[in-house]
């Protein structure tokens, strides 16, 4: 039992380490999907992003999602820390107690099954996960400062309440939904959460002329997207097969194993559907499409990586991959500005994979759907209203000014390539 | 017997991890090595590589590598997953059948020693990496779908039979051929390949002048390329690490460590090496000599890795150094164009490498040579033949009015910097 | 008991895997800080600094930290191996001895706690990240090989040796001094060695005029500086996770996560602070400030990143982030040119971590700050006179034609971004 303790929590300790890495790769995808002259602030969006949603997290997002959990909630509380028969076990320890006493002390810890602050760390990489997929979204024209109130509230109450629905054990668990590693409860979060503020901050400026068409603004820096998909990539190994939740016990490394091939599976799948239908869908091998693509593929895998055959992964994910870039399209038709299309990588291939879980049976589509729906109209809609009380109180967008200047010398006073020759942005 | 199970099974995940890792050291190191004109097109073909590696690998290069294995080759046959005791395994838990019943079942997935499909994971993420090899030296002229068509080849026919030759159990084992992680069956066989295309593409327009000059193709970013050597020595240390199978059991944990520690020290061999022969051999301290002499030490020790005293390491890496820098004066004198010096490598240190486990003792330079004389004929044999016919069927390489415009916008209608203010390419 | 060793061993072995990757943080942080004409060479720094730390530690400085430390020393030997038990249990496997002869032998090498190569790969790692430190302070003005020199004498004498007193054995350890992870003892070392190269060196041309200003030097890549700080920010978890020097036993689990989530909440505190004492200390959102700030919150609670509650942990490393900020500014008065605000973060930070583990109680504020002073004494001593010595002997500084054209171009003729049209430095 102990040795089974020992390796729950490493798993936790390894495969989080590997999702915290996640948001570099947003950053690297987010700094070079936007202008030059918004690079720097989105990097400091992203380092300031995972900062606070790892202490509003601690403060008080785990325990509203875990803590004591009834239907709706868990406890309203600050702080967390180690549980009283780990905090014992440690105490004999240094205090070199006897070697039974230890013994016994250990025994009683790993009644756990793993230590509770690895668990606290793994679900904190998720929340930050969450808050990750706002940033690119929004970016080049939502203010600094309510970025960061809209992540604090997004990561201390939005999330958090959506945990205790599912992962929480509350009402959702107990119907049967089903989501094993987030496409709804992570993914169609943070993308119905950027979808509102899309919605609410507006387009950038002069992305959709009067006229109709669309104002193309190209990725400054293809290594640098490329770089991070390949590090989200990387990052979900450990957010698929984490969320295994065990490691010790041979079935629970089969599964973990089974996981972590379906998620490369589906990302391949997607790759490669994207690849094909980037011609017919938007006109043209398009790279970005592709990268998306392999996010959609991981994230539509994400609700079940456990399935099996294998074969079913490659399927999900090159649907999630279609679905995307299907998404991409009918987004810039609605007149909504998505500067990374996080919002079909993550909503729409996240509605799709977690309804996708039906096909390998054991689920009810109709209980899968309600969650989707439920949880859809719960964030879009408690993200609509806090991004309105944002925008009233303090300005959810910068001025023109701001948005023609670039917010990196605006807001910051630091461009990001300051002596490279760059090209006036026309219109 | 259930631990050491979990313990090889975590293993291989997390050291498999690694190892796709280096698939954006590749990509780095590539987009970096290439003029900016061709940056982006080398991004969407290293992350189509290694979905396509994926997929055909699941397809059938796992079985023909590994499955019932004769002399020659496996099983031509389509899919794979967990065995009979797995599966029987995940049912009985999730029908939470009785506790004795589980253990039972448990038992009988665990006389396999580490999961199935971690293994799969493990000989998937190899077989990308032989592919990443061959696009670092065709770049900026071989087309995006003949590459992704050679890609699928390699992946699916001709690497999965040098490796049923030698890992998969076949004649170059039987003989006693060895091969710890590949110098030769990895390295090599990705070098060859990458030779013979660069042979049967030819060199960039303008390389090699008509009056005997070489036109200087510098690195576009530097910083790229060097993140790019840094992932991959990172990605090693998974690469040689998880080649030693197992992690359960005193003397596996043992191995592994001196595995580790040789990885590193032949590495730094190689790097130090580079660094004083480059001003003799490349008439300066020779930044991107020093980095492709990490990747040359980095794959001289992967033959033998487990190789001891130490020192020997060193002096293998370094010996590996000078191979490549040497390689890079002599490729540049036969007039074959590799844009990052992966021949010289990945192709030239690895013959180096694994004609040098014989210094360490208990192996037969004979069947060494054979081995590498035997694939060499075949991969570049096999290699020049589908390149050949890529080249008939679909042509291999871009026109030249797409090579000068750059393959970004001519293929892909994307730049890689697009707000940048670029030089004009002179020649 | 065998268990144990395998788990010991192979958190070495991943810790020490991410440590090593904190190199290439470094590289990124300090490519990107540099101007652009000076990027190359820092690539090139940081690889080699990487090398030469592993090949010295191998051949002398591990010895001296480690092998039969009396007060002061350990031994002056050279090289390094396996055990004498290891060996005869890889004898034993090798050569197909009977089970019983196996275990036997496995049991002999099992207590030990851990493989002997996976601590030195990780003590090995560690002395590299105090090479790294220096090469970011002294960036754009010291000659390479007075680099490399300084390197070889930092990681094979002056680190040792700090490293005897202390994690070997010596006197401060007999006195109770207590460094968790390294705040004084890899941190602070690397900072007192930059500082004296600083002041040896002396400051960029023209970085401070004569009529009191300082030349702005705004980074040139702020992407990459970003994703050195998550690259960092990343390792760190291996840095002080695998500082708990073992994995086996509930005990060590409970532990290392209790000191990943301290390690992500001090530097999570660190970047908030930063963040919001920026404005008034530095005049505006820094973003330079805040990512310093992590790195100042991580070495903050490294010296001990075990206390409890984790509310300490966050208080320390915001303490540290504005230490950190505060500590940019005194610099600039002290016309210390310090590129990256290295010293701040490392030395600073370092010191004000050491002493804050007396909050936490159990230990003696004198003895820590007796550690923080004669280590300091020594280092920065040691450091000014073998930087002195450099100086005469070879130059420690490029001349002022090397410095104006870039080191890229003068010292290795390769400019970072050939391609780019760059403007011009002005004074």
């Amino acid at each position: 039992m102990n040795t089974d303790f020992v390796l729950n929590t490493f798993a936790f300790l390894v495969w989080g380490a590997l999702i915290m890495w996640m948001c570099a790769g947003f950053t690297m995808l987010e700094a070079g999907s936007v202008r030059t002259k918004n690079a720097s602030v989105i990097c400091l969006k992203n380092i300031g992003l995972y900062s606070i949603a790892g202490l509003t997290f601690y403060l008080a997002g785990y325990n509203l999602m875990y803590l004591d959990v009834g239907n709706l909630a868990g406890t309203l509380s600050l702080g967390y820390g180690p549980s009283a028969e780990e905090l014992a076990l440690l105490e004999a320890v240094g205090a070199e107690a006897p070697a039974p006493e230890i013994a016994a002390a250990a025994e009683a810890a790993a009644a756990n099954q793993y230590s509770v602050m690895s668990d606290w760390f793994f679900q904190m990489v998720f929340v930050a996960t969450t808050a990750s997929i706002v940033s690119g979204t929004l970016a080049e024209r939502v203010k600094l400062w309510s970025f960061f109130v809209f992540t604090a509230v997004l990561t201390m109450i939005i999330y958090p309440l959506v945990g205790a629905w599912t992962w929480g054990g509350g009402w959702l668990s107990q119907l049967g939904f089903s989501d094993f590693a987030g496409s709804t409860i992570v993914h169609s979060t943070g993308g119905w959460a950027a979808l509102a503020g899309a919605i609410v901050v507006g387009p950038r400026l002069g992305k959709f002329r009067a006229a109709g068409g669309v104002k193309p603004t190209p990725p400054s820096n293809v290594p640098a997207v490329t770089l991070g998909v390949f590090i989200l990539w990387l990052g979900w190994f450990g957010f698929n097969g984490g969320s295994q939740l065990a490691l010790g016990g041979v079935e629970n490394a089969v599964a973990m194993s089974i996981v972590l091939v379906n998620t490369n599976l589906a990302a391949a799948g997607g790759v490669l559907a994207a690849l094909i239908v980037s011609r017919p869908l938007r006109k043209r091998v398009d790279l970005m499409g592709v990268l998306n693509g392999a996010i959609a593929g991981l994230v539509s895998i994400t609700a079940g990586p456990d399935i099996l055959p294998h074969g079913l992964a490659i399927l999900i994910g090159a649907v999630g991959g279609v679905v995307c870039t299907a998404g991409m399209v009918l987004l810039e038709r609605l007149r909504i500005d998505d500067v990374v299309g996080a919002v079909p990588a993550h909503l729409f291939a996240g509605i799709w994979g977690t309804l996708a879980v039906c096909i390998a049976g054991g689920y009810s589509f109709g209980v899968q759907l309600l969650g989707v729906v439920v949880i859809g109209v719960f964030v879009f809609g408690a993200s609509w209203v806090t991004w309105t009380l944002i925008a009233k109180a303090m300005g959810a967008r910068v001025t023109e000014t701001v948005e023609e200047l670039g917010q990196d010398v605006a807001e910051l006073g630091i461009e990001a390539y300051p002596e490279f020759v760059l090209m006036p942005d026309s219109d």
